[in-house]
């Protein structure tokens, strides 16, 4: 048999961090690799009651297909928490509970992307928004970015300047892979520059939750007079990323395009995960919860920080991020992190190099750090023997 | 905002069934509409004692993120159970848990089809195959169909003379609309057709476990020496559909395509639904289960043909499925389905008009009724005022 694909397959490849993934999953390696929250702070003995309850209350609803849209209570907290959060006004009909945030990125590309259109993305992006928007035969321009956001001057310039742009992709807060957060001035500059040139926004915001410096600032969407941002959110950073629940906010006739699409995509979310997680919001103090993983996370990346400064040799600049999972790591221009990953992985520490989170290839002496899945110590000790590696570099 | 949408947009529309759902759900009517199990069959108590273990015994890796090919000991399992129900050879690798088969059809159509591909399906199909597959600018050309198959001459050909034809795509076993069940001889015989065209064959199979007269048939895999035929399963019908796990089935090579194109389209499935369910088929018999499913099945369908054949007047002919949960009706050809709809609505019986089932338009004188979500006697009341409602058209 000959196999023949669809001509999307020819960019559609592996992730690199994936692969890395596979190998520092092993428990002998201090991995910085991925973006797993800390296992060890799920709240199974609450998730343990909250499924008890569901199943002996309504069990068989649970069990049963149920609405594309998803389930009304939880539509309903999202929307409250998201209006007392981020100064947004949505109500229930406003939300599309997602298969996790992934999905929504991939309903986007669905919606609203045509072979050849353009999406504008911060530079470095999130790697699997590159991957999700690509299937639709889109092509990236990064705007050349700052530790405030992308540049004013330079969006303008490519807003003026590129045909058929489609979409505007960004993380505001604590962003993957940088861990920068935008300043207030600049989200506000954005949904102008948006308005004017009539092109969506999607303000992906998975780490908002979770500052532990400085002050919460307002979304994005919080300054859109013309319906054209799009919130993404989800439960995998602030409660269990296994349950696999996100959503999409919007305008209400947006929204019923993405539950046209997520219809014959998948039909539905989970029925159970979303009545369990709108059962824990019910019975549980989620705030408190947050607070546990907020605490650890600001301890986690304190301590990575003060390694980072104490074992990094000059030369090597790095993020201080005021909340989220990621640290980013700019190297000297001739160093190429995917050599001195290679010299790490021998000493069984793992990171991922920054030149795939460049859509259209990039900084390849930059690498991305997390620092919410490793116990202290070892985060001590594999920025340290991090650090002797790259000393073999710089 | 004016809201500039990817051009797919202009053919995903709402689907007929979901609209009249959204009325029949409502308890004061009948509703032969849906595709929905019995739900006071779902093993709720035994799930409550599953969910206890699952997050007692390994809460933190269920509620983490996994592997986007799935959980291993389920893809096992899964393998397992196929080869010995039908006759194939799988093991964990050929195995790719989706979220829901509904997601099955929608990675299928991002692996294979680009814009102006040709998908042959039996006529009438799935409505939800049709949706998704459209999705990625597929067009459809329909394979006469008749009580044990598509037909030989007609299949050769259409493959004969149509360019571009990339699946075929079939539901062999108590299929979705008409409840029909493909023979032995044409099962054969689509693979010899498929392998001399290099077609990929989509074996979707929700039902086949839910046969509750005549003979298991091999499935259209076994027949398969050149790796051309994609399976597709699902827990929906036999365990749970808020689960929304099923699967797809097929060369390595293949499923490893798929795989890519999961990772960015929702990263993976539930991973506590998977431990879940894998928890279930190791502590439990899902064989009695299903037998369980099977016998009121048959229950509901004998009780739904034999009040067909009281009631329904002269002219009227229906399917009598060996398994599943649908039967299709046909009415004389001058009698519109969606008329009688309108009618039958007004006395809270629902059903689904079968226009919509054919990709090109077609028969409007058909249409389709599950007996799997009613009890019988409301089954049988339903049937009588359909009776009397259809004995104003014909």
């Amino acid at each position: 048999m000959d196999f023949k694909y669809a001509k999307r397959m020819e960019y559609i490849k592996a992730s690199e961090i994936r692969e890395i993934l596979k190998v520092a999953e092993r428990p002998e390696y201090i991995s910085f690799a991925g973006g797993l929250p800390a296992p060890e702070l799920f709240p199974v003995e609450e998730i343990k009651e909250v499924c008890r309850i569901v199943l002996e209350e309504e069990g068989a609803k649970a069990l049963q297909y149920s609405a594309t849209e998803g389930y009304n209570p939880l539509r309903q907290w999202i929307a409250q928490r998201m209006n007392q959060r981020l100064g947004t006004s949505f109500d229930t009909e406003n939300i599309l509970i997602t298969h996790g945030s992934q999905q929504a990125l991939d309903l986007t590309g669905k919606v609203f992307l045509d072979e050849g259109d353009i999406v504008l993305c911060e530079s470095p992006t999130y790697l699997a928004a590159i991957s999700a928007f690509r299937a639709y035969g889109c092509e990236f321009v990064e705007v050349p970015t700052d530790d405030e956001g992308m540049i004013p001057e330079e969006l303008d310039r490519i807003l003026t300047n590129t045909k058929r742009v489609k979409l505007i992709y960004i993380i505001p807060d604590f962003q993957n892979p940088t861990g920068r957060t935008w300043s207030l001035e600049r989200r506000k500059y954005l949904v102008e520059a948006a308005t004017k040139h009539n092109v969506m926004i999607i303000e992906d915001n998975p780490y908002g939750e979770l500052r532990f410096e400085g002050e919460n600032l307002p979304s994005v969407k919080s300054f859109d007079q013309a319906g054209c941002v799009l919130c993404y959110g989800t439960f995998s950073k602030t409660f269990c990323p296994g349950y696999r629940i996100g959503w999409v906010a919007g305008e209400k006739s947006v929204i019923e395009k993405y539950v046209l699409v997520k219809q014959g995509t998948d039909l539905q979310s989970n029925t159970l995960a979303q009545r369990e997680i709108a059962k824990y919001l019910e019975l549980y103090d989620i705030d408190e919860h947050i607070a546990i993983i907020r605490e650890v996370y600001k301890r986690r990346k304190t301590i990575m920080v003060q390694a980072m400064e104490k074992e990094f040799p000059d030369g090597v600049t790095f993020t201080r991020p005021q909340g989220g999972l990621f640290a980013w790591v700019e190297l000297p221009a001739n160093v190429n992190a995917r050599d001195v990953l290679e010299k790490s992985l021998e000493k069984k520490v793992a990171f991922v190099p920054g030149g795939s989170f460049f859509p259209n290839g990039g900084k390849e002496n930059t690498f991305r750090v997390n620092y919410s899945n490793m116990p202290e110590e070892r985060i001590i000790e594999g920025i340290k023997c991090l650090g002797e590696t790259l000393k073999q570099f710089v």
